[in-house]
């Protein structure tokens, strides 16, 4: 049995020992799995595809989409069914933050991931290409460039979350970035994973 | 006499009866105009043009540039000179928030403009191409992509600026917008005209 995460890029699997490993999604064939998959999917194209395999099994269908809204990603949906209370920062290409509290979730917002924000401030002036400083003092207004951007990236979305007084749960592959700013924060890899886990367990497919 | 505000696309003017008007930094021509205009400009060309012409007045050299940063954009400084106390926030291409408290810049940063960060969504992922609704509840999450962003984009904001506890002034070409986020600000859409006088009187140069 394997557990797969699939988005637009790439299948991310995780196995029963713990080891996760990608696949892309142009070159991997996912006939070559003969054992059971429950995955989830924000890529239609693939998600169509599989569609045809007995031995994938979509787990969207098993969570209550009534509780979210209409479009949100199904990715996002199942790194908040893993937490009963706290807020989600999942900090890819977009930085996803979504708020739950005693297991109802209250809304979400979007906010640029790293490389989109970087790419924005070049973009506004060749003075403002610089790589963001995640060692920004968060306490000090900035008196440079670099921090000037950094610290306007990263201490706005910093002030907004931390007035929620919740637990903070950071995922996403720049969450050890971001950990940095959330020092507090609990880094979890896997957190879309073991939300999972957790429907399937309601649902007894495990 | 007249005061202009120089910026990358164009030469913004204010008559003695306070009348605006703006020319094209690729069209107009400097010498046309007899009376003696006082300026700031943030475009090199421009300024070294400038140098030759008597009657051009450049007022960044009236300041006391060790009370801010390097590479800090004179028209930042400008508007800066005219509070003294409270917080700049300046909505342009880009956007400045600069802390003033008992007449000391304390520093600031530098946020994207309304433009800028709606290209940035629109880039992550077509299906957050949407324009900012400036009307989105700050004391509510969203539960639909469009405020998602909205107040991705604007809350994160506003929970830093407001965080200051300072009397809010809003200045630049988008400052009508964001009124609506910052309610309690005053807008003034002549700020860093209002520092240029405010250093004249200081220099005794009107």
């Amino acid at each position: 049995m394997l557990l797969c995460d699939i988005g637009n890029t790439s299948y991310h699997f995780l196995d029963p020992s713990g080891r996760d490993f990608k696949e892309s999604v142009t070159t991997f064939n996912p006939q070559t799995i003969q054992e059971r998959v429950y995955f989830i999917s924000v890529n239609s194209y693939v998600t169509q595809k599989l569609q045809e395999l007995k031995n994938w099994i979509d787990l969207s269908a098993y969570v209550s989409r009534a509780n979210y809204y209409e479009t949100m990603g199904i990715d996002r949906i199942f790194a908040v069914e893993a937490i009963e209370h706290g807020v989600v920062v999942d900090a890819g290409s977009a930085i996803t933050v979504d708020r739950v509290e005693n297991g109802v979730f209250l809304g979400g917002f979007i906010y640029p991931g790293k490389r989109a924000m970087q790419q924005t401030y070049a973009n506004i002036s060749p003075a403002l290409e610089y790589s963001f400083n995640f060692d920004v003092g968060l306490d000090i207004m900035p008196k440079n460039s670099q921090d000037a951007i950094s610290y306007g990236y990263l201490k706005t979305l910093y002030s907004e979350v931390s007035s929620y007084n919740l637990p903070i749960v950071l995922t996403g592959g720049d969450a050890k970035d971001f950990a940095k700013v959330f020092r507090d924060a609990k880094v979890e890899e896997f957190l879309i994973f073991s939300g999972m886990k957790k429907i399937m367990k309601k649902a007894s497919l495990c």
